[in-house]
Formats: structure tokens, sequence, C-alpha cells
């Protein structure tokens, strides 16, 4: 058993470097601080995997919603929570608050958890049958269908992994896929709106030195995007984004 | 007058997202923090510039010496103060310091100030005259020669200017340009060196979408990089990095 909170909260205030021309916090800065926050979430209830426990969390899927993106200098704060455990899967939500306490954005995510040895999806830790679910709505209650790639392609951007991009056991950072997927989005258009929810399916890892492709076509209202790997066409990701104009 | 704190200091602990596969916190971190601090230093004495002031700061030079780099999760504060005022030119030196208070990285920086209506350097703005300068040793007491290009280019790597990139002013982020020097570096030298110093002199702009050219060569016992526009041949920046054997 452990005893750590059964929310975590962390405060924020957004630096200068986290934030894009329009002086508001960029959606992958959301999407590292929810990261850390999950991280340090798992640490405080010593189920953080790691190569001495021989498993480690991927992500499987990401929904963020956004009202609002917080300003330069604005604090607030983020609170996550686990919300349940069904076979090898686990789900998170989350909210980050403004100082007023208002939703200036809210999502969910998806893991599971990977033997480090055979690097295969494994079962779920007998130690996470303790770790505690509050009694808390999830804050996204519709379930849309996975994202998947575009019908028809509008726009493709090729980038390199890079040294920058990968994290302490070498696993490209979630927030790189996110970062691919939103740079193929046409200036024009990023300019002209708002990006209000990003929906990301993961599917298989990259590794420094490949060539990523990431796609987009119209899906709607929204964005269909993929990234796949140049090498071999292998997905890596498909990624949807809603967007409203200005 | 203006009564901001004579050396700034700002806490910081690793988040999962600074890290490289080392575990350490990169040297691009460092970079960040050394200017969201610069940035609060100067905002404390209401010196940050900015559109409603007409101009702004940019960084002409920047040199960091590390002797180790923070881990995850540890914890620290950064210092950083003004150091003197000459001509158009301020300067800026900065440490950084484990919770024993031994220095695990220190450097000098050197900014000029310009008016953001004409995009070229300009007076710096009467207030600075009241800027407070501390007494304090500056931590590089060495004066190297600014970096150049390199003589002969070993390698050479292309970068395109992301969204991700651009800062609240739509100038690219400094630490951008840190992040392109050292993806140069083989692979096969940066796993066998740790990076003890880097040196950046800063030249031009780039701007959204501009290729980038990152070479590379070595220099004695250390690496000549250089950033170009691919489209003009502008330079953009000149960048000189030290390693020791692992």
């Amino acid at each position: 058993m452990t005893d750590g909170p059964l929310v975590w909260t962390e405060p924020f205030r957004v630096r200068s470097y986290e934030v894009g021309p329009g002086g508001q916090a960029t959606v992958q800065t959301l999407g590292n601080w929810f990261q850390e926050a999950a991280g340090n979430h798992a640490y405080a209830h010593d189920v953080d995997g790691g190569e001495a426990a021989g498993w480690a969390w991927v992500m499987l899927r990401l929904r963020l919603r956004i009202h609002r993106l917080p300003a330069w200098r604005e604090t607030g704060r983020l609170e996550t929570w686990a919300s349940g455990y069904r076979g090898a899967l686990a789900s998170r939500e989350v909210r980050f608050l403004d100082s007023r306490s208002d939703v200036m954005a809210e999502g969910t995510s998806r893991w599971a958890v990977i033997d480090l040895v055979r690097r295969r999806p494994t079962r779920l830790p007998p130690a996470l049958a303790h770790f505690p679910v509050p009694e808390r709505p999830a804050p996204l209650t519709d379930e849309p269908p996975a994202p998947k790639a575009p019908d028809s392609l509008e726009r493709e951007v090729h980038f390199t992994v890079r040294h920058s991009d990968l994290d302490v056991n070498q696993h490209v950072n979630n927030v790189a896929y996110l970062d691919w997927a939103l740079e193929a989005v046409p200036s024009a258009f990023r300019e002209a709106h708002v990006l209000r929810e990003v929906d990301l399916a993961f599917k298989a890892e990259s590794v420094f030195g490949d060539t990523v492709v990431s796609a987009v076509g119209s899906d709607g209202p929204a964005f269909a995007h993929s990234l796949t790997r140049l090498a071999d066409g292998t997905p890596l990701a498909f990624v949807r984004t809603h967007w409203t104009p200005c």
C-alpha cells in the first residue's frame, strides 16, 4: 500500500519559453505539464516503473479540450487522478485550473505497461490494484472514436527525430508527436483559428534518426493527422485536431 | 528607480521532459532557465522592454561552463545578476547551484537593445542607468575570442524553423540555436563525451520557415559550429563547444 494523495495537484506558472506568438502557453506545454504531474503522482505511490522495476508506462491515447490557454506569467494549478483499471489498461484524468479555479483545459488519457526487457505490453503490476481511484466525474464525458489516418492528404511535412526529442529511456517524448502533427497545419489556417481539442492515439515508437512523415487532411470541421516512419511506412500515431475561428 | 533585488534567485526542480538519455538536465534546459530568470529579473525592475516600451532585449553572446548537470528531480537554484553596461551593451552573469550550494554550471552573457519599430540596435534605455550592479566576481574570468565559422566542415544538418520555435515576439527562441548546433555533433562522439562548455555568438534572426544549415568542424579539442540560412547564406550564429571523454 502507498500513502500518496488521491488527486495529485501541481502549481504552474507559465514561463517565457512556454508561450507561442499569441502570448499563451502552447498545448505542447500543457502536454509536458501533464506528463510531469502524472509521473510525480505515480512516483509518490511508488508505481512509476523504471529500469529497476523492469517495466514502464506508455501512453496510448491522450485527449485535451482547451477552453482557454494560460497567458505568459499566469499562475494556476493542474489536478490529475487515476480513473480506473481495466485489463492491461489504466486511465488518468487531468484538469488545468486558473487562479480562480476556473477550468482552462481538461482531458483524459489511457496508458499501458510494457515489459522493458521484452519491449512488449504486459499485465499491470499488482501494486496498481491498490492505487486509489477517487469518486470524481471524468472531465470529458463523450467518447469519440479513435483518430484514424486522413482520407485524403492535403499537406505533408518531414521531421527527423533529434537527440533533444529523447527522454531518459531513449524514447521519443510524447509531446514531440503532438508538435510534429501541429506543424503540418498550414500557417494561414493557424493564424485564423484557435486550437480547441487534440486527440492522439499512439501506435508505435520512433527512434533517434527516424524520418517521420507528418501528414494532414480535412475531416469535416477537424483535421485528421497521421505520423508514419518514412523508411517502412509504419504508423506511429494518428491525431485529430479541432479548431474554431479566432 | 526600482526596488527589485540585486541578485535574482529562482529555485528549480528538474522535470522529466527536461532530461536527456543520461538522466541529467540538458544544457538547453539550463539555457531556458537562464532566459526565464533574466526576464523575471528585468521585469521586477521594470526594464523588460516589450511592445509598449518599443524596445526589446536581444542576446548577443552566451557562454556556459558545465561542471555537472543536475539530475532528474534534483532541486537547486539559479542566481543571476547584471554585471555592467558599456555603450550599447549590457552583461549578465549566471550560476546554477545545487542544494548544497555547490556550483553545477556558470556563465556569462551579453545583450543589446533593439528598437522594435526599426528592428535595429539602439541605445540602452535611461532606466537602465539605475539597474543595480552588485559587487560580485564574474563566474568566468577568461575571455576567449568570439566563436567563428569552422575552417573545414565535417558534417552538416538541415533544420526548418517551426512554429514551436517562436516566442511571444515571433522570434526564434535562442535555445533553438543551441539545439541545432548540438544536433550536428555525431552521435558516436556524443555518447563518448560530456559537454563542458558552450559559447554562442548570435549574428542574425531567423524566421518561421527558414531552412537553417547547422555545420560543424573540429577546432583543436573543440568543435566550431556555424548556423546559416540556406536561402542566402546569412550567418545566424557561430558556436564553440568543448567536450571531455566520459
